[in-house]
């Protein structure tokens, strides 16, 4: 059974021709860096040399609580999530801030809110249930609420690109997310709770504490589950997470680049790189947090971020303001004069002669 | 006998009152990381919190020549330089396209490019000389070639605080400015030059070598006179290097935040900072670059890189691409709900009740 069809590359004629490109351009070759690489990914996604300038680029939030805040491991109450998706609807949050000057969309979507009624109807549509488990103690989900969430991700991801996003990102709302996120980071790379638990956004010594606890336990069921991806999002997951995996596979799926943000959305596509193989290819990090299970993820992924400002929000807030510097990777590709147009005298490789 | 007035520090009530705005908005306090540092740091330079975002951002790109690069120290031939001032005036340049994504505008002065007749008399207006000495065996300057260059850099930093900016960018653009650079740097770090001298935009083995000879002989020349700005411009630096010293420092006289770019805008900053103690205050780092004695520089103003993305290319690029984090920053305090109106409970901190 395999839930995504095989992951096709980016186009490599098209990265090529970016990489050939970047060298006619009125500057030393290399001289921009990682600018250069980025330009190339994104020609390469869009199958085309100059790419296109980012005409849609949509941020889609996707919020849910988990039962086990109610152990403590946040520095806030769950009724927090709730609050913050109006604030989302109502465009006072970071990322409708971050998100509008970057030029992008903001869409929040209620996947597990624990609370009976969404938001909205549109926001609500598809809702899979009211929080998710506890994971310390019981599955955040059962096998059918796993499936209906990555098909809700599925579906959202179809959405956006039907309706003309030429560039996604992931954004997490939810108290307590990084709880299960460490677990789901922790089950995937097998690297020890303790060297991977942060500090989310702000919980004290003793949250800290509790948080590890909850980790433990829910990492030590999911012990004959390792190399199932379905099973972990069953077992310390939730429903926001696996829509969000969903949602990551999904835009490879439809050779549509994607922005990672943080943790939560990070671990979340490390589950999507299991479902979908080869999917990190369409992906691209925006930034480090200051969660360790970030960095875990980042490098099993093989992703290396564009910056680290010590950001651990989530919301997408992050890879909002990354957007920029690839729309300066874009431009760059796009827009600049080469040797020839410019005049300026070449050898026969393409660039000015040396002294 | 003093070149600039003492130097004011930024308003440190009005960045009292950012951090204090920052714990009343719709998030964990400190979540956003150096971007609330950022936004502070904002608000001291205008005054006021929240602060306005940037209306008019001002890149200079200050050209120039210098006689070292007929020593072999470059990939390029200097020719070049006066090329790029005129794709600088098409539009055709990086940093053309880079600012006007970020929304910035682009000026290019002719402070010593190595040709008789300016490509227009704006370009010219500041004019020192045709190109600058050759550091390796004489003079870059005479004493009243540096302060006609640092009163160039001051009178044209007045122009552009008159006429609206409300933030300044220095770039440069010369063939074989780095070595100038990485001399000034070693000579006010008193670091070993091998230690500090990079590829510049990317030179061969060969011509490292005749970089690194260039630089020793004219580090010895500068045996007595390492604690006098005036005489290290004139010695070794050059004209460009002096008028974006003068222009670094007359912003912090005008209180007007300004980015630094890579190593030949940082170096003239580290000299402005002697001219003009504290001047610093008013400056960022937009990035760092691969050239190791920009690292050096950084470390001495004790300013800390927004991101490292590889860049080596000058012209004010850099600080171009990181200039909408600085927007993101002022965005954020601007214009994100508190946690009252967007009715999130919070207890008598202003910050959400814990669990």
């Amino acid at each position: 059974m395999s839930l995504f069809p095989p992951i096709e590359p980016p186009d490599h004629e098209a990265a090529a021709a970016a990489r050939a490109r970047q060298r006619q351009l009125t500057k030393p070759p290399g001289s921009l860096g990682r600018l250069e690489e980025l330009s190339a990914w994104v020609a390469a996604c869009q199958g085309r040399c100059p790419p296109r300038q980012f005409d849609r680029a949509r941020v889609v939030v996707f919020a849910g609580d988990h039962g086990v805040a109610g152990a403590g491991v946040s520095a806030y109450p769950a009724e927090v999530t709730a609050q913050m998706v109006a604030n989302f609807d109502a465009g006072g949050a970071a990322i409708n801030v971050l998100a509008d000057l970057a030029g992008a969309g903001v869409r929040v979507v209620d996947i597990a809110v624990d609370t009976d009624t969404p938001l909205s109807p549109a926001i609500g549509a598809y809702k899979v249930r009211r929080g998710s488990g506890n994971i310390a103690v019981e599955d955040a989900l059962s096998d059918e609420e796993v499936h209906a969430a990555l098909e809700a991700g599925r579906r959202i991801a179809d959405e956006e690109v039907d309706t003309g996003a030429d560039l996604l990102i992931a954004g997490d709302m939810g108290i307590g997310n990084t709880t299960p996120a460490t677990t789901l980071v922790a089950a995937l790379t097998n690297i020890e709770p303790v060297a991977l638990i942060g500090r989310g956004t702000g919980v004290d010594d003793a949250g800290w504490a509790r948080k590890t606890a909850a980790v433990r336990d829910a990492l030590y069921r999911t012990r004959h589950d390792r190399s199932d991806p379905v099973a972990l999002l069953r077992i310390c997951g939730g429903a926001d997470l696996a829509a969000m995996a969903g949602f990551c596979a999904q835009a490879a799926v439809r050779r549509t680049p994607l922005l990672l943000d943080g943790l939560v959305t990070t671990a979340a596509a490390l589950v999507a790189e299991r479902l979908a193989p080869g999917a990190r290819q369409w992906w691209q990090a925006a930034h480090r947090s200051t969660e360790p299970a970030h960095q875990a993820a980042l490098e099993q992924l093989e992703l290396q971020p564009l910056f680290d400002l010590g950001l651990r929000l989530g919301e997408g807030t992050g890879a909002a303001v990354a957007l920029p510097l690839v729309r300066a990777a874009v431009a760059v590709l796009t827009s600049m004069a080469t040797f020839a147009e410019a005049g300026i005298s070449t050898g026969t490789d393409g660039v000015p002669d040396g002294p």
